[in-house]
This record gives C-alpha cells, structure tokens and sequence, in this order.
C-alpha cells in the first residue's frame, strides 16, 4: 500500500477537536471500505466537523493544500461514491445531526446532514406527518448521503426521489463559502436551483450540512395487494390503469417469476400462489378508509391475496422485501439498477437472459423492482464478482432501449467508467463544465462520477 | 432610438428561409415589447427557426459574431424576461410546436418548445390524463417559456411547479451543441440534473426547444368550497389541517378583504356571504366520487358556501380568478409576486400596509394569492406606475421576513436589479459560476436575472 501524503493533523485538530481527526489505520479502516466490501480506498485522515463553520474551515484548509475531500455519511452507497481516493480526508457528517423541530403549519422540518433517515423518521412520528421517502438502509443511511445520491427507494411513485423533498440547503462549497436556504420556501423562483443541483451531485458540487425537508401526510390506512399476472406487459398495462384510476398509490413493486418461488424456498415463505406467475405484482394503497372501488374492480379480473393488517402486510411485502436476502443464498450477485421506459421494459427483461448467457452459460438472472417508475434491480448470479463484461453488456443494452444506466443508486466510482454510454459528449461537456465552475481545483470527491480523464 | 448593429439578415434567412427573419421595424415591435407594455427593448431581427437544427444554427452564427439572443415564446411573462436588448436576435419559439402522441402507459408526452398550453391540454383531453399546470395565460404562453420561467399557477399544491412535470429537455446550448433526453425516465441518477437547471433559468443557460412531460390522472369530479375566516393565521391553520387529513386538494387560495366585495362592486358579482370575512378561503378537491369526509368535518365550523357543478365551481372561483381584472378598474396596478413562510405570512400581510403608507398614504393594497404555497399576489393601487421605492419597500419587508421576492414569475429584467436583496455573495457567485461555464460569451439573454455588473 503506497504511504498517502499526510495532512497537516494538528491543523485539522485545531479546527475540530484532537478526538474528532482519526488517524490510527484500525480506527480508519470502518471509513474506507464501502458496507458490501468490495470498493477499498485509504484516506490520510478522517475529520469529524460537529458545526457547518468547522466543515467551511476544513475544506477552506483542503483547498489551500489541494488535499482531496471525500464527504461521507452512513457509508450505505451502492456505487462506491463515498470510498477515498488515495490521500485524501473523508469529512464524515455524523456529528452534523442537528433535527430542528417538526413545523406543524407547513408540513417541513429542518435536518442536520448527518442524521440518520430513522431518527429522522422518529422525530417525525406522532406529528400527523412522515418523510416522504424510505429506504431499506433507514438503520443508518444519512440526510446528506440520501441527498448527494438523489435516493428513491420504495414510495417515489407517491412521492417523489429526495430531491423532489428538499426545499433548500445548507452548504459549502470547495473555496469554503457557505449558502444556506432553509426557510422552506415551497416557491422561489429566483434563479438557478442549487438545492436541485445538489441532489444527485455525490458530493462533487459541495458538502451538504443540513436540508430543510418537505413532509407529507401520514396515511391512516393500508392495504397491500399481491397480483399474479401472465407477462410483464400485462403488469405494466394494469400498472398504469392503477396510475389513471387509483388516487393514494403508494407502491407499485414487482417480482418476476421464479423469483417469488426461490424466496419461499430459501427463506422458508409460504408461496402466496399455488403457481407462480410470470409477474407478481404488489400493490400497495394508503390513506383514509376504504381504498377507492376502482382498486377491486381493476384485480378483480387475476389472481390476487390482500391483506390491511400490519402482520398481513409485512407477509405480503415479504416476497418482495426479502428478494436480495434470498437471492444471496444461491450466490454472489452482480447488482445492477436500470430504468426503462415503461414500453419497453417487457422486451429489455425478456432479452436480458440471452445476453448474459452468451457470456456465462450457467449464470441466473434475477429480477425484481420498482414496476411503476421502471426501475429494476438485475441481479445475476453464477458469474465471478470480479468480471465486469456481463455489466457491460445488460447496461449496453439498457441504453440501446433509452434507459438509464443508473435509476437511483447514483454513479460513485463503480460506474464512472460507464457513464458515458449513456450521456452524449455535449451532457459530459455541461456536467464537467460544472464542476469546474463549482470546484476549480477538483477538491470535492475526485474520480466519483466523472472520472479524471476528459 | 439608437440604430442596433444589425446581423447579417442573409446569413440568418440561409438558415431559417427568408420568411422567418423579420427586420420590418412594424413587425418586429409586437416582438419587442412584453404584454403589458411596460417594458420595452429593441432587436436587430426576429428569428423564427422551424426545427432544433435551425435553432442550433442559430445560436452558432450568434456566437460566432457576439450577438445576442433572446429566446421568446407567447410573450406573456411577467418580468421582461423575453424582451430583447439593443441589437439582440429574438429566437422565437413559435414554431417550434410539435406534439408527440401522448404515451398513456407511462402518462407522458413529448412537447415543442412553441406548444401554447392550450393546444397541450386539448392534445392531451380524453386521455384519461391531463397537465398537471395550469395558468390564467394558457391561449398564449408556451411549453418552452413555462420551463424557462419554471411557471407555477393554481395547481401548485398538488402537482407542483413545472420543474415537477419535466422529465427531460431537448436543448441548444450556447455554443450550438444539443443536448436530447426525451426517453421520459421517471428515475435517472446519472449526474447532474440538467432539465432541473434549465427550469427557471429564464434562458439564459440554454434555448428549450421541446420537453418531455408527466402528465397526471384526470379526476372525474371536483367540489369548490368558499370558507370565510377571521384571519390569516386561522386560514393557514385551517389550510394546514386540509393538507394533512385531505387527499386529492387541488387548489388553497385566498383573498384578503376588502377583495370579495371590491370583486363584487366592480364586476357586478353577487356576495358570497352577508358580509365579508378577513380572509375567504377557496378550497378545490378533485378525485372520483365524493370528498373525504375530513373536508366536511374541517369546514364545517365556518361560513362556507359549496359547488360542485361546473358552473357554480366557475361561479365561486370568480371571487378570486377575477381579483387583478377588478382591481385594474380602480388603478393601475404595481404587482409583486411573493412567498412567505407559511409562518410568517400573518404578520406580513398585517404590516404590508403600513409599509406603503408610509410612502404613499392614499394607496390601496390588494392582497391575494395561492396561499397554500404561501404565495402572495401584492397589488398595489394609487402609487405612480414609475416609482420603485414602494415595491422595494415591499420586497425588503418579504425578504426580512425570510420570504422570496418572486415566487412564480421569476426574475426576468424587472427584478434582477434586486436580486442581491434576496441571494447572498455566495448564492450569487454559485449563480454567476454556472453561467460563465454554460454561456461563456454571455450571448443568452443577457441583462435577465444576472445583471451585467459584478
């Protein structure tokens, strides 16, 4: 391992405190591997700021030595985008988890970046009102890092991605400066949307430190339907009449066959269907009272189990909640996340088997995901982690049917390199030109997202 | 009048055909000169190019001889943004109206920048889907124009602004390359969000030429409710507990009294109720079947008047649609489109009219708007169309409030002088940053949002 150059610790310690710059390799390491292991970095420090000033004086101070600054949160990222380049400092934002108090009138709270999405979810519950977006990682992904990712996740078709939540900003950008917006303005349309920017940036624009969040009503009701279906253009065609005719969706999940069959045989389910069908469906309303007719009338025609008790519900999301879990005890999946338009989803799913099999015979593909945005999460299995054509070759495929490469995990360092099959040499040309208008020197988390050659 | 550089009208005419370049000084001027009539600028040419390839043309030849260009669409904006400065192109739009079938699985569809908003709705009507903004301008204002100003209107609360409905632009930049991402992905993490930037940069960082759409479900029926109220503070705490315990509210807006009766005075209306209250609350909820019974419940300990027909909806909307024209028969109105957070929207309101008393003490203040985005429309009677010194009394008063000097209509010629009152250094730096890295000859639309001073 070549010896990164060391910063200046003492410096860093006189900004935020001798206990707040970790430096000792073991205590370092935690910082430096992302949660699945694959992606290993090292760092010349990890610094801790408790206050957005100590954050401006740190990169105010990275900048002046041209050192790299690699801002992290819960360190839950699928892309690698908060793993260090070499020498670099990760500024980690845990100390930042401020959670100002739930505004009742407008619905809005303010949340400091490094609190976690749980706590956040705590201080909401009671008040009438919830956060709009949810996450599996909720135990200990962060404010900031769902931000920097534009995280979705299981309720954008009711409510949006992140970035449809933050109505403003605190941040710091790579000469130091603070911009903070925070007073919930849900219209302001005097000029550029930096908050927009940020979301989904990765932390290359700036350092979040706090975001002034949009809440949405809590619903009282629930009621989850599980569908059996004959074809994904079937699921996709009844998806959308729910769209049309159902007001209060809140979740549009599928699972394609065998993959509800491989959790029940895995995780000892029982199978909702006495056949698995080639799609199951999970529907999922939420609101006051009965959900509308037109849910009942719309099933009616298939195969279907509902439940509106919490128990009954959990059983149900089960089949699909649980598909990564399941999917882990037949292998070590290549994980990749695409959205299609919605026409062709039917035809991208259907070719992707033939694709990966022309590269490993004996590879299984499974898939599952979030039907009403477009989004699925491919995973494969019987393939060696370390081989990346098999990636290449269903993303080269997602972009020959107009999808995206990357619906909700982001870019990171992971798919960096790929980025350009997607975007056209004029969108490279904006991104970078951004980033070299918002970070001159390229301080702010280099190698994630564009790479360093042009 | 000062004779602008002229360009080279056969160049341009090489790329658009000699009918679409118009230099006669009469048909020009309806192209220099906003709506209003208040704000007028003089253009070397009008160009009309027919497709993306001309506009790049265009743009190209501008660039090449530094002249500018100021993108026009139905020319009804509210600020000057589209009216031209001395020797610029005006790019109009106009024909530029192509409309994609509507897609009505995913619910979307593809718009030329020229597209009115009627023509959108009609294409989209019977579909089972509708657009999701709506504004009072819709004969005449344009797809292209309502992304550059990021329009807002009277579905806000529901739908949100227009940077809610683009999922993707087709855009010239301004060196004349193309950027084109019209797949209508509902999740797309893979950098910057580009169409996000472009809505409400008011075409100073690109030219629109055609936007991929979200279209919403169309609701089969709707119920208007007039509520009257002692206060702004109980309308806001009666707006929030709608927001909370009702799905499906399409509209919260608000006048403040005298406004009804000046409504009814002036337009001949009949009084909604026996007298008028402070505030009177126009609640609209839209769904299938009958509202949630928590609106009846919330309503009911007030005066209130309903409708659910089509023509006592229009009758109760009146009251509040019909304020600026009643207005405009007692004055010549100096108008200010502002948030404020919805907390201290109370205390605003109270205190606007001693701000302008204080300058001018026989005008009248006309206060209405959109309150459940605590969006304010401030009329201002009685005060000279020249003097500035009451709007910036008014826009001061918001912004130490926390509030946004435009909430809708963005920043255009008309406020960009005071921008700075709103923005901090570091905001305004972030602004000019993006600017000089997507446009760094400055030739779009110079002189609107961003003045040409440091």
């Amino acid at each position: 391992v070549p010896s990164p150059p060391s910063p200046d610790v003492a410096a860093l310690a006189a900004i935020v405190g001798p206990d707040h710059v970790l430096v000792d390799p073991e205590v370092r390491a935690g910082f430096e591997v992302d949660w699945t292991g694959r992606w290993r970095g090292t760092s010349a420090a990890v610094v801790r700021p408790g206050t957005v000033d100590e954050v401006a004086a740190v990169v105010r101070w990275c900048a002046r030595h041209d050192t790299p600054i690699v801002p992290q949160g819960g360190n839950t990222g699928l892309v690698a985008g908060a793993v260090p380049s070499a020498g670099a400092v990760v500024l980690s934002t845990t100390r930042l988890d401020s959670l100002g108090p739930v505004d009742p009138v407008a619905g809005q709270v303010t949340a400091g970046a490094g609190t976690t999405l749980e706590r956040l979810q705590h201080h909401v519950a009671g008040t009438g009102w919830m956060f709009g977006v949810d996450l599996g990682a909720r135990a200990a992904c962060s404010v900031g890092g769902m931000v920097a990712t534009n995280a979705g996740g299981m309720r954008v078709l009711r409510h949006g991605s992140m970035r449809a939540q933050v109505l403003g900003v605190e941040a710091v950008l790579a000469d130091g400066s603070v911009v903070r917006r925070l007073e919930g303005l849900v219209k302001d349309n005097t000029g550029y949307d930096l908050p927009g920017l940020l979301c989904g940036s990765e932390g290359t624009l700036a350092v979040v430190t706090a975001a002034r969040l949009r809440l949405v009503p809590e619903p009282a009701d629930r009621i989850v339907v599980l569908v059996g279906l004959p074809s994904l253009e079937a699921a996709v065609d009844l998806s959308a009449r729910l769209r049309a005719e159902v007001e209060g969706l809140d979740a549009l999940e599928a699972v394609l066959a065998p993959g509800v069959t491989l959790a029940c045989e895995q995780l000892g389910l029982a199978p909702p269907f006495a056949t698995e069908p080639a799609v199951t469906l999970l529907v999922e309303w939420a609101g006051r009272g009965e959900p509308p007719d037109a849910l009942a009338a719309l099933v009616g025609d298939h195969d279907a189990v509902a439940a509106d008790d919490p128990g009954g519900r959990e059983r149900l999301w089960a089949y699909r909640e649980r598909q990564s879990e399941a999917i882990a005890r037949v292998g070590v999946p290549h994980k990749l996340d695409v959205t299609l338009p919605l026409a062709r989803l039917g035809v991208f799913a259907a070719e992707v088997p033939a694709v990966v099999a022309a590269l490993w015979p004996h590879a299984r593909c499974h898939l599952f995901g979030h039907l009403g945005d477009g989004n699925l999460h491919v995973n494969i299995t019987g393939v060696p982690p370390d081989d990346k054509r098999v990636d290449e070759a269903v993303l080269r495929l997602v972009v020959g049917h107009g999808g995206s490469i990357s619906a909700e995990h982001g870019v990171g360092r992971a798919k960096a390199g790929w980025l350009a099959l997607q975007r056209s040499p004029a969108e490279l040309a904006v991104m970078r030109a951004v980033k070299q208008a918002l970070d001159p020197r390229g301080i702010l988390n280099p190698g994630v997202l564009l790479t360093a050659e042009g």
